[in-house]
């Protein structure tokens, strides 16, 4: 038993074809309808052939609908569900993949009154974008988290679950504010610092970008990975959760400072307890699948 | 004619070990000596096999090397210096691999007056350390710097670089404090700005450390990786490099508190141009060979 006969994925960059992939060698008697508001985008996806249609409208592409998941950026939620609002069928599972999660449920609540709405996360990802950047196994072994809000059918959740356990997922349910709070930490402040700190190594004057570039591999370049992530998507992520992202970003800089400190007056003895925590935090990850033990990613040095 | 046939390696971490590998791969005839202070080190890369000989004391390591290389966390380097001072050959190239040069420069020098340094510092490391983690291929294709003093024999310095390239490396001839100011950004920023982040995300009251594990695909784990490097090795880096370190920093934290300000007073135009910056210097550290092109770092998705 499949949980969706026919879905439909809004948005084909990196997760939305990334899903269709899936879906393909998961579930493949399931229809996948697509669409994307940008008309060079659909006309790859036509060409690279991971959906059964792509339709040239978002309403169009939902009428037949099982599940419809929206995989564009937060900040665009609202308006991509007011265009489907006349044609989402009435027994439709509706849901999305955006990171930040209060501001969506409420979005989609306020667009589509009595839609059966369940907002999800799959915390997975590269630094690439656009509907070739997608692969069947993203979601493998990572996280999905669901926010259902209080009135969504136990059923809805149930199916939701099985389709994301399909693609290979591991699922958790969380409250859509505690979800955001969690992800300002493990998601958007880093990927707020990456970009600070890319943004304050090419600004400067006594060495030259040329040298930033050569001598990356000193730290610098794990950096640029997660500051080459979308730029549409990560504005919007950081407008749409912005009170956990502000309050994550006082701590840090709290503990910055207190580093620096540390620094300016020679105490090596904070520097080196500090240091010593830190790694113990990253055999845990290992430890529990969510990084490869591999010594520097696993990067070649042949 | 290779540069030096007798090598002495004093510090048989990650980079010691590393070099021994390297140089007997490609320069099997040379001779290696190693000596670590701690004499389970020593126990172990006996068993290992990667020296030709082991000594118990640092003096009696280098009587007889055409090349002596320090790898030891620079803020012991003075003293290491001490301890070989009466038995350095005259004739003997001292060199380091230390990630600030300046202050190891001036510590050499006054430990060892009239003696023929070259420290130098190859860019490349894991975040593994001990004698276990060092591999042969470490420094294909990685700059090292080579920061000789204005007194520096034209001949040594021909004959480090000569070593350097033997085992894979690119040279860069440069001057100690540039080096220092470079590599403050490129290196020491990025590893105190990782150990500050995962400090203060194991910190937290409202999200559990568990939580911030199990999400931390979403960007954290990257950030986990440098933080769990040497605490020893850079507690000293951030104490000798001091000046600079503090000088980036403070340029950092005046970017962070920019963006930050551009979150609360919803400038999405500013966030997205940032973006887009940083995404063209990602590209250029993959053009130019310093890091894999593979989306994710080449993690396995499987």
């Amino acid at each position: 038993m499949l949980p969706f006969a026919q879905i439909t994925i809004v948005g084909l960059g990196l997760i939305g074809s990334s899903i269709a992939h899936a879906v393909r060698q998961t579930m493949p008697s399931v229809r996948i309808t697509g669409y994307d508001s940008d008309p060079a985008v659909r006309e790859r996806v036509l060409e690279l052939g991971f959906c059964d249609d792509v339709s040239d409208s978002a309403g169009t592409a939902v009428t037949d609908a099982g599940l419809v998941i929206l995989c564009v950026p937060v900040g665009v939620m609202a308006d991509v569900a007011a265009e489907i609002a006349a044609d989402l069928p009435a027994d439709a599972v509706i849901s999305d993949v955006g990171s930040s999660k209060d501001s969506v449920q409420t979005a989609l609540a306020a667009a589509l009154p009595g839609a059966r709405i369940i907002p999800a996360h799959p915390v997975a990802g590269t630094e690439n974008s656009g509907p070739d950047a997608g692969f069947a196994t993203l979601f493998h072994d990572r996280w999905c988290i669901l926010t259902p809000p209080d009135d969504a059918a136990e059923g809805d959740i149930e199916r939701l679950k099985a389709f994301w356990e399909k693609l290979g997922a591991n699922i958790e349910i969380m409250d859509a504010k505690h979800h955001d709070l969690v992800l300002a930490v493990t998601s958007h402040l880093p990927h707020l610092i990456a970009y600070t700190i890319v943004g304050t190594a090419s600004d400067l004057e006594d060495v030259t970008r040329g040298e930033v570039i050569k001598y990356s591999a000193g730290g610098f370049r794990d950096f640029t990975r997660i500051a080459a992530s979308d730029p549409t998507m990560w504005r919007d992520v950081f407008l749409s959760n912005k009170e956990a992202v502000l309050e994550m970003l006082q701590r840090f800089s709290e503990d910055l400072t207190a580093l620096q400190r540390a620094i300016r007056w020679d105490k090596g003895d904070e520097l080196f307890d500090l240091f010593t925590k830190t790694r113990a935090i990253r055999r845990r990850i290992i430890e529990e699948g969510q990084d490869d033990a591999a010594p520097d990613f696993g990067r070649t040095h042949d």
